[in-house]
């Protein structure tokens, strides 16, 4: 089966000379990687978190790009056939399928090399939500990042999707890693609560990488996808378009993002940001938060629990307290003279924004002590947590995995002893990976 | 609690002297029909299909017209909580309040008297759609009707969601007669379709009538509200706006619909008429389907079998199916000159126009033999069932049972036994009522 | 020739009994007018205020309204050919002619007998407004009406498109009776202000009605065209939906509209009304206003005088003090409570919306002295200048002068001596008809 | 006075990387040309075509670009007061104001360096018009692109009105170069022709330069401005984004525009292009087609006749024709697989593409011989006559002047005659320059 598809967004205006590059960007080693996310992106409704498995069932599947006098056309060859409707491909994955090649093809031609200064890191992230058309100039804040696992149990899953609809009733948007579970709850409740409303504008705004795509596709309800080049990119576009957050329960990659947003959060120029940021489940879940937490305040120390809320079982309440911020960070934005459809006040350091690369070399040389100033250790942490990830449901991880073992590693002993806790605790409750698959840890803590 | 509202749709442009006529309306006995409607659609969410336990709950609530010099606005005094979120009415439910206004009040002022030509009737009928907004010119055929119980189980629900969501994956919009089960699920399940598929002109009509909006109040996603006065001409603006029409199963109302849809088609003038009607739910269901074609056989006869086809447990066929028709339908259309919005061509006799009092004297009086026209018989079994479903859940029909216990039929006796025989199946499948209370037949059938 | 037309409008959505109604209603008398009016719409850009003239023309135009099971279509039988381009019709015209389907055949069904009370007139003229889509809600104050005459000389006309343009530079949009001169100079001015400013929603409102309409033909620029029954509903829904008024020079219509005017505003019930009212032409006409200053102030006195003001060759200044009028406007109308788009509070006596039939007996009857109240005085003489106005440009007021020679006007001996001479001044200046044909008097004074 | 204003289009969202660059090129040498860009869009209206008198006069004028940290501010000192009403800024110039910046600064950054491969200038052609929004996709062929004398009188500009007119009742779009005579007759004709026949898509395309804006400043009309780089880019955008081209009379530009055209569509891979163009006037002006098309015929050679066609005062004829031929060119585009928008196929040699600098030097250097391809002496003479344009209008071909007295052309005896006659002629006929001033040329011719 072959498949014809007409270019959408800005593809739908290109220059002969961009065609061209175009064209010759697929013929490089970026193929692969845009090749695996188109069919990351054909492949909803998949049920495993593994892009191997997945890479290996669609081994015949082939995209190319065809240049036409007046534009670029693109050819799908042996495409998964969930994607289409009647032989007609559905709109959504159509959509989802330019997003791919405008951000991994189109965009990034754009820009090369990689010692790049903190402003130009930024103005990257900026420029790909731009090209998006992910950035609303004249809206009030209303956009929620939320965050949480892949893989949780079902009385959560139900809970993020009542807390979904809670923001939908109060006109919130809904921001997402954009795979399933925690990241589709929300958008499906909100669905709902914004129909209600008759809220036309509504916005599921999905922010994936390269790397985790096919483990966790596009949900199709997301109507704006963002392909950001890496996790520290992706995690930047989160926070610097967030106008509240809320942290879901999940597994090392929520560890990874909480932990990255108290790095940061904890940097004193940005002490008076005004950014809100909850932590909530169900009251099934009450203890897992109360680990995080303790977690939290063992490391990074007690000012860092003042930079968030937990609520526990109460929709309403959380759906509540974040509209009713929204007016604050109205003020807070206007007052800075900054925009509120990206937040450049926002202080991120470097160590934050430098890729991460979960070689086990890296991995071991982590510097996992508590005698480290707070932000330095987040910083760490997060990779910590980020490499637990990859080895988890990543491409490069899981080979990595496979060829030399688990990752090691090493720092203060009670540091150790609260991370292995805390991990142990994610294996037990089933966060790690999907149902279906006995999870075997990659990584081993050692004191 | 006092709430003001803003009208919406055609009430935002008034006359003083319409103002005035609404105002006065209100003291009249037409008030009662009109607050317990709004107190209906405020109600959202209830679960109890008994009209009466709803308007015992909320005996202090209130809704009042208030004329202003540019205009109406209406107050609402200890309205359902449920109709707020942080104390503003929800829009979907501000808008179906300003439908019953619309319908109850504003247009009934123009129809009076009872003995209507047929004529006058379906411009009856049409006049409420119209000024309603429901008449979509310019747009080729793709609204599909869907009927079914508003008590149905699990599985069938889920069932209905999936028939939904594969016809909102084709763009087909959906109309049913917006209460709970078979008439929620469609519209749900499409949502998702249409969210896929980025249709932004999904519709979600319902069609209800004032003695049934409280057992079967307007699910919050009915995005168009039109209250005709009668089942009558409910089901006439059914069939006048399908393209297609699927029936799921369902109880004495679904009967009544199928066989007030047949005695339609089987009128020699409207041999010819396209128009799709397919009979589906899940494999469990199988037997339902078996068992009233067997009744449409016995009583109508081999022809009007050939009026529908039965699927059983594939909701992308029957969505592929309608898609297909609508080519069909248009073509039909076309041919005869006729609005694609509005099917002017449908012949209706004045026997199923004209309405039918479900009092005990009528019921007993129903002609039920089978030496008579199809078309009469179908139209007398039509009467039969809606009283029936009047005593199940009406107002009116709870009341008159209450008082004089269950109504009685009379006939044929093998078809007085046929009746019986569909009317238990109903009842010991859960499908007269909602589940929480014990079924007591409102009827006796005497052969 | 021959051409079909399909509907625009609410023409596009009829039912059955409505098209049978409108075709019906073709056989009357009314048809005559209905076909009159059609022809006049079409026949935009003629060189010649005579009535008769063109019908004489167009002996051989014939419209007919075709029924379909869709709706109505119309066709058109040797129409004039400056409504064509390329053998299609021009889209303003073809909505025009609608506009008259709408107003005369379709929306005077609805409206029979004579004897109406206020509130019937005033609700007579809103329904036809919003028939026609010409009340907007939810927009701040901005429609100028401009009065004027039909027959000015250059540097007048010039200077209703400066005023014109000065007024689209403020984004205030534009209604007047939609003929030539003064009537499409504002409009055309307007054009190029909206069209710098990049106002999108720039509104050409044009009233006017069947007796005037082929004298007076809609110029093209007219967006909204609303055909009211009569003069008297005419000036009403002028008033009405005005937030500031312009006179520019112009002949007995403009003096009707003044003394209309000035008759409602003297009304103890209206001192407090905020409508601003501006006399204005260029320096070589501040003699012209001087007169009909001078014979305001002898006639309603003193106080007539404080209801407008005179601005002499400045377009600038006209236009900046209507435009901050706006602001007061917006003001009072929110303090009554009323509607933005329709003066709602404005008091309008039955003398002045009683239809006033110019016959020979009636104006020999008028009672022109000084002696009774203002306003009836003003009433009066309103409509002595309505009866000239027939006689001078109005089909049925032509043929009554053919027959029965000059009106003669009697009253008080220095009351005719001053419309005597304003009336000779209008005659010498050439505002009483299009160049062209010398002007023979329609009127005789008598003292 | 200081006045700030907000950001347009695509400037609305910049980065902050973006807001730096903004405004370090304003120190740069490129300021210049900005700030007399903004004060020419600003000063429209201006009845002089002297760029040096224009920045004489408003000598105090500035222009800063502000950062602020949600993007960039302009303010301006001393502006020309007739771009304001009431203290505002009139929309169209705020958007052309924008425009300045985007094309001069922010696009400018992005093209370095001179020598450009043809593919590299026709993309800067194409990303200049994209990033305009100039392009439409999925719209038919619909924009004629009008050339002409700035200096016509004002029988020729009543004839390009009409012919404005004729066009816009047929639904076509106008693009020029913006400035008065027969630049703004089209647009304000098609203005009128537009709102007859209801056309809200109207575009009024203007394409100019930085180094002619000052003498022929944007008309208000205009609703999308592109200022390209110089008149190479200029003539390319043209003809690309033609769907037929028409040619009024005018001067040494109009000249330069047919040389050009004619130079290009002679190139054998144009042969089978499908670019109507037309010449026409009133039959006052046949004379000049005569001249012209004997100069044409001499130089060129007889194929060159074939290019165009010569339509002597008829406007209806003109439009009627170029909107038969939209489907032809419709097809031709189709054919090639060629966008509508943008003219890919069609092939301009590098002769034309590169700039040419109308210094003396390079004047008397042009090679002005009968005796060489007909292209190449096609290129050549458009050079000379650009270099006339320099010298008449531009600052720099003005001062240029001054300094070394006239340009030298040398070549062919009877090319030089036939130049000098023709030229001669636009002198007589006042196309050279506005009137108001002695036309003192700037050119002289040796054989």
């Amino acid at each position: 089966m072959q498949i014809e598809l007409n270019p959408t967004g800005v593809l739908n205006l290109l220059s002969k000379l961009e065609v061209d590059l175009l064209q010759q960007s697929t013929t490089s080693e970026r193929y692969r990687l845009f090749r695996n996310c188109a069919l990351a992106v054909l492949n909803v409704g998949s049920h495993t978190d593994s892009s191997s498995e997945i890479y290996d069932k669609y081994e015949d599947f082939d995209i190319q790009l065809l240049a036409r006098e007046r534009g670029i056309k693109i050819a799908l060859n042996n495409p998964p056939e969930s994607a289409f409707v009647d032989g007609k491909i559905i709109t959504g994955i159509h959509e989802h399928i330019f997003s791919v090649i405008r951000d991994i093809l189109f965009i990034c031609q754009k820009y090369h090399g990689e010692n790049k200064t903190p402003v130009e890191i930024t103005h990257m992230v900026f420029d790909m939500l731009r090209n998006a058309d992910a950035l609303e100039v004249n809206k009030d804040p209303n956009l929620i990042v939320c965050w949480g696992g892949h893989s949780i149990n079902e009385v959560e899953y139900k809970y993020t999707k009542e807390v979904g609809y809670q923001l939908g009733l109060r006109g919130l948007n809904i921001c997402t890693g954009c795979g399933p579970g925690a990241m589709k709850g929300p958008m499906k409740g909100a669905t709902i609560g914004h129909a209600k409303q008759r809220v036309s504008s509504n916005r599921y705004l999905g922010l994936t990488e390269p790397s985790i795509i096919a483990a966790e596709p596009p949900n199709p309800i997301v109507n704006e996808l963002v392909i950001l080049p890496d996790i520290e990119k992706r995690l930047e576009a989160f926070v610097r378009v967030a106008h509240g957050i809320i942290i879901f329960p999940g597994g090392a990659g929520t560890a990874e993002e909480l932990l990255y947003l108290l790095g940061i959060l904890l940097h004193p120029d940005n002490e008076k940001q005004c950014l809100p940021v909850i932590l909530t489940g169900p009251k099934e879940s009450a203890a897992y938060f109360e680990e995080l937490s303790t977690f939290v305040e063992k490391t990074l120390g007690k000012e860092a629990l003042s930079k968030f809320e937990i609520i526990v079982d109460d929709p309403e309440l959380v759906a509540k307290k974040l509209k009713a911020s929204m007016v604050t960070v109205r003020e807070y934005r206007k007052s800075q003279g900054d925009a509120y459809y990206f937040n450049w006040t926002l202080k991120i350091e470097n160590d934050f924004q430098h890729p991460f690369a979960p070689t086990h070399e890296n991995m071991s040389a982590l510097d996992l002590h508590l005698a480290q100033p707070k932000q330095q250790l987040a910083a760490n942490l997060r990779r910590a947590f980020s490499g637990i990830v990859a080895g988890n449901v990543k491409d490069e991880g899981i080979t990595a995995i496979k060829q030399h073992g688990p990752y090691e590693l090493t720092g203060d002993k009670s540091l150790m002893a609260d991370m292995d806790k805390l991990l142990g605790a994610f294996v037990v409750q089933g966060r790690m990976k999907l149902p279906g698959s006995k999870y075997i840890p990659c990584y081993k803590i050692k004191a």
